[in-house]
């Protein structure tokens, strides 16, 4: 196993060497291993695929398909390979929980080379493509342009800008008292983007001239708050439990990206909302199953699938206690069925989402965590979130504690992504005419989905990557960072 | 004129003394008046008003209209007579800006004795039936209840318990931080009455369950809260702007209290949220016309006329220049053409209502105010609210600012109220069969409003007042309240 | 036993009917018991009390001590008794740490209703003089002469009004919020009495004027804060580590107090506030021993002796195993000896005190407790404090855990808080020429402190106290405000 | 004038050539100017200074000092010469009223960058001095050393860290609040550097080897904190009116600062505080004349005349109203003379000091401000601080108006300072064997004491000031942060 790696990582020096070399009309084949291709069918044990450019030409079984002579071969007999991975929702500029303010001012300057090693940690652990649906808008569209005209490296962006209605930034008293106005408005600016809490004040027809302006600012798909951020700032009404947009207005967001030909998702936090949502017309919504204490309709879920909604997920990974009483049949936080608040349906609404047969994303809200950051999770017991590449896994294993197969969710992280985001003419399966995003991996995900961890070669675009020189130019994770008691105050 | 209402006085004590010894078969007369009875024609000129027991038997000119021999005659010559006053929304268990803590604590023991001075102030100023729209509600319907068979002096009352939905009292970290979480509980639990905030959790069905229950404990109309409470939490979402219930909810709602019989009212405070309100079937709203930075649109305002939907106001009075400015057809509050947050369309909103058609209701949210409360306002350079019993003369001179007639403004306070609370059968106007409730002024309200403060004379269910004696036993109005320092701290 | 408990009730009621009824000339003779008379000798066996008026007139063993022949005797064969216990500091008027709106709002106008109450259940426990060190001093004085006068039953009073130099209520931004300036003037001025937080301000010769007026106002004794609260308001400075006044301020303030022959002691929090207030001249300060994360020195501790300085407790019960911790010369709390904040040195003080002979006094902060902050303890699982009468005992026990004997218990309790606060000439011992006020126990104290819990009879100034009578006009402990769901809210 | 000035930039121009080139050896000679040499005698018309090395060599009129034939001759005919200016209180690393935790963030790493920028702006504007009094330690000690060894230009610097006991950064709740503990700890660490609010619970004796400890870390100077920060942090005790020390701890940290060779000082809020300060043997304190509602007594002016104490400033700039009001002999402030607070008598504590001929001393807290401070200031209405180099000129003018003379105000930026700070020897006056720091103005500083605005070249060690080439390497001076709309989110 071991000489096998060095021998691959030589082969890696090789044809990093022949990816800047080499004219793009050079085939390479990548031979031998047993590829899933991400439609759910059989494996194809001793496949081959060979590629183009950035595209794929032809997959199948060595049987089948015949490596060009001229081409150069890859030998990954023993390996597996799938396509490249996705995350159907990251804040490629992390969304701290606490320490806004001091995140914020310390990279202010340097949004985009944050987002650029969030992309290239993702692309080093085999996520090809990513989705922000919520930052700055600015950088992130100049890092993804960067990206895609190969400039760059790094995973394949699409982004978003703001959750359309929300407040972005300083949302607090405590936080507005300890910031200067004048770089609250600029940060509220930058991650709203036009986007902000006043559309919720606006009629159908202001909404859909300004989500129309919001649009051709370059975004790749809309989200917007049909609910607050499930944080009650009181007990009176949080937000969690209200609506920021009437059906109506939700309706007339929706018309005006479609009419844009983008597709547009959502943010809720209760069952209602989560209806009205799905009624709205929207193609998806993020966390679908996190409906505190109301429970998700049977009605709801009828009309996602007639609707072909898709469902992201941002599940917790249960404790064994919890996993053991899912499997029983039973469900941590509602034992009590009066709706009453505090509980939460969370558990059985993933459960009966994924039974019913509503296409789960893996989604994440990951991004890269601040050194800070991480330490006020452990000083308050709280788990440290995991960062993009490693949050992805975490997901997955949510999905496999609550039901979902090993192929369902080697799916639900690739071609139902693709789906989702009617990407999937380019991306999501390994396909001749796809692009050639894949990832090879020493041992079989669907016998363990974690084994999506063990990566032997990550290829985007028909490039292989080198992982170990990703990312390339470290902040949040580079040594300095990581101490900042020897680097800072110099 | 001063004799004459020593007269007056004279037949006021006499009246009194046969109120109580008289048999109710003993009919009594109003002899001489100019009658606005309420319905918006041409007052009646030497009018005759013939009551039995607790109802108007006849009503019309003296040369058609006989006295009966054995009748008690009153001499009201010169004077003008109204139907008994209203006011659409009173909290009798007065709602402070600020100080509720100490409020709640010195007077938990003694709702019902607030309740009542409140009742009795507003009856002695010629409001003869209030419809309290949220307050603690077992001692509301207790004092009610009193009233309403004689053992107690006041206004008719009509109660809604909580606003629906609503959190009733404790919803800032201040007050939270400051108050024991018992007497929190059992405040909040006294003011919601099984209405509260967790009622936005729940599905249709539940709700439908819940407001029947709601409704079964007595309540005589039910408010809910379409929207918070106006007043932001933060700068991401305030309560002002967001549903509190999805249509669908608010729908069943208002068919579950339908169900029972009872008229259905909503708080809400943008027009999205108006608009949603009026198609959910509702009756009637509170301060429609108050939606901050966004315009009622015209199709909201030509539903509510098709659905014959009545309004709340709650309007403040303009200064001279704002009065002016709205005499030219401009509207202060909204130069500014952008939906931006800050602005307001109250006043044009206002015209626009008026305008269309659509019948206003004086409204006030007025109750007694707690003399620490009152200084409050003062210390804050707030204008200090006026009571009830002028509060509502108040309203009405913004009535008049915004472009209703006397007359109009008339019916606002009488005739429309008891038609939006379906109680037009048994009051608003002074026809044979209905109740004897009627005010006598010595000056004509038709020339100006304000002319209802001057009263010469109160008569509920055809019972002359004793004004004089009102309120029986004063709380916050009493010597000792009102010069805290000489009486506290004994 | 219980036969003899009748006959002793029969004789209660009894001498209950003489109080009243004989005049003052009548002897009264308490005979057969144990006598402990606070001196710290040898208990006298088959003791003899003989008492005239409001005096005695001789003590001493049967042997020596001769009945007068008309005295009415007591049987008090087999039970102990001791001179009537003390408290060196009361609340008389309950100091909350939470609720305090709600509490002072409800209670307001009764203040002395409540202090009355607190009296007379500290009588009922055998408490014949309490020290009030902090309330608000005018119903304090009030109700003091009352008792004095015999208008009222009670515990003999002693007032100081504020802790001078406090702002007595309203400190937090939270509550600051909660409450109306107005009640919040009210009630800062009830508590301050002219001795609040402006004084720090002032040269000691303005501090010397101000405060020989404060005295005479009518306080029996002065308290002033040489620190602040002990409750850090931030981490920057808290108000525990500071001096509220100079020590040339505090040497005025002493000296005027002193001039007006009064006492006059202190509140610290700090080893180096501490002596600065021994140096200062003061007779006696309040929890000496608590003094964070400082050790007092031997210094102070031998300046205190020099002194002949007083110390108050308001020490906290230790669990079994600190107990266990002291009994083998450890001490919890002071592990780390680098002063560093957060630790403390309450419980090594405590012992090191005691161990060099500075005289101590059971001193509580006791007073009656409000149910719902009572609830609020519970609520945040903090052990519920002790009432006054109890947690008095609680102190006794604290003493004993920090190796007292059980007579300096006693003399702690009695004597030396007379001693204290110049008051040995009237009251602290059972001698002749001083005021009746004993208790007779049922079970020997010196055997068990507790057993000054186990009351068979409480006299003070000669009069038999009907203990079952206690308190006349409960509030804060009536069942309804035990149990305000059935009581508030008519 | 203006050609005088080419000729003049030409001749900086050579010199700055002549700086780098020529031996020590060589000696310059300045010649023709008005020299106020800093002792307050009569200036010295055509004068000459000659100057070899960093030292002065001759100082005098032109009659009687003559000028090597050698020398480098500069003509400054028509020029006046000042010694150069200090400012008694800096704080390079600037100390933000609001928006600490993002200034600190955002310049974490980089704060010798800031305070290198701030010595080189105070250089360029004539201060050739300055005295910090409140910074992180280790950076201010190496840009110190840094400049001592020539290695980067700027003001000579002496440097204290923390005001010993204050807890530095991170005081109020919001602002603990927003930021991670992580940066909490490690800010307050690198602001208090060992000198935090723990030191206010040790023993004298403790406080000894802790100061002891403190000033080995390398500071020129010592200040403490002998109150808190004037900022009460609410009603009761604010930290203003309160000693954060014992007099008996002050001594211990005055004696061990002497006893290390070094000056110490106070920040104090309060007039008994400041007696104190003056007592316990300091040499000097900072806003002497600011303790609010309490006045400056007789007897601390004549303690501090008699221990030749000096005073800090940091005066306000009056209105021209009170100014007038001064003239006239009143002072605004202290109308009222109850010591009530609210009050102060700042002003007229400060017109004192100087009658009695308390030596003052420019004194400001400047340092650079950061451009979204600067408009936090600005959108609060309140006046936006003066940068280091400006700051001096506006407590200049704050002098004058309380009736100091120019030549005091002089000496009060040159001489006295260096005085306070025992740096006499060195610098201070323009005198043969001191430094060769001076300010060559083009106007007469005591005809009007704004004009050492008026700066035609600036020499420190010898060394003619490249003043255009300052600050070299701008970092809140930088366009980009001047603009960062423009600048920051590339």
């Amino acid at each position: 196993m071991k000489n096998k790696h060095k021998v691959l990582l030589a082969a890696v020096a090789a044809i990093a060497l022949l990816n800047s070399a080499l004219a793009w009309s050079q085939q390479t084949a990548l031979v031998g291993a047993t590829i899933i291709d991400g439609n759910g069918g059989e494996p194809i044990k001793d496949g081959v695929i060979v590629i183009e450019g950035k595209k794929i030409v032809s997959v199948g079984p060595s049987s089948k398909v015949s490596v060009p002579a001229d081409a150069k071969k890859i030998d990954v007999k023993g390996e597996y390979i799938i396509p490249g991975m996705m995350d159907a929702n990251v804040h490629l500029v992390p969304w701290p929980s606490w320490g806004w303010i001091e995140f914020l001012a310390r990279y202010e300057n340097n949004f985009d080379g944050i987002i650029e090693e969030g992309a290239q940690i993702a692309l080093k652990n085999g996520l090809t493509t990513v989705f922000d649906s919520m930052g700055p808008l600015k950088p992130l569209m100049e890092v993804r342009d960067k990206i895609n005209s190969g400039e760059v490296e790094g995973s394949r962006m699409f982004v978003a800008g703001d959750i359309v209605g929300f407040r972005a930034v300083f949302t607090t008293p405590e936080a507005m008292k300890s910031a200067t106005k004048a770089f609250q408005e600029r940060m509220n600016n930058a991650f709203e983007s036009m986007g902000g809490p006043d559309l919720a004040w606006l009629t159908p027809e202001q909404l859909s001239v300004r989500m129309t302006k919001y649009v051709e600012q370059g975004v790749d798909f809309v989200k917007y708050g049909a609910t607050g951020d499930g944080a009650p700032v009181n007990s009176s009404t949080g937000e969690a439990d209200v609506l920021r947009f009437t059906p109506e207005q939700q309706k007339a967001i929706v018309d005006a990206v479609h009419a844009k030909g983008l597709i547009v998702q959502t943010h809720q936090t209760s069952a209602p909302a989560l209806k009205v949502v799905v009624e709205a017309g929207n193609d998806m919504a993020q966390h679908c199953a996190i409906t505190g204490p109301s429970r998700i309709t049977d009605d709801t879920i009828k009309l996602m699938l007639k609707r072909h909604f898709y469902c992201g997920t941002q599940w917790e990974v249960l404790t064994p206690a919890q996993e053991e009483m899912v499997k029983e049949g039973k469900f941590p936080g509602n034992d009590d069925d009066n709706g009453k608040p505090g509980m939460n349906y969370n558990i059985e609404n993933a459960v009966r989402l994924i039974k019913a047969g509503v296409p789960e994303l893996v989604s994440t809200d990951a991004g890269t965590i601040d050194p800070d950051v991480k330490k006020e999770y452990e000083s308050r017991g709280r788990p440290v979130r995991a960062s993009i590449g490693e949050a992805e896994v975490q997901d997955m294993i949510a999905m496999r504690q609550r039901g979902m197969t090993n192929m369902m969710i080697l799916q639900a992280s690739t071609k139902n992504i693709a789906a989702a985001y009617h990407k999937l003419n380019m991306i999501g399966t390994l396909e001749p005419g796809k692009m050639a995003d894949l990832v090879v991996l020493t041992a079989d995900p669907l016998v363990n989905i974690e084994n999506v961890r063990k990566i032997a070669m990550v290829m985007k675009e028909g490039q292989i990557v080198d992982r170990d020189a990703l990312p390339r130019h470290p902040i949040l994770t580079s040594p300095e960072a990581m101490n900042p008691g020897a680097f800072r105050m110099k």
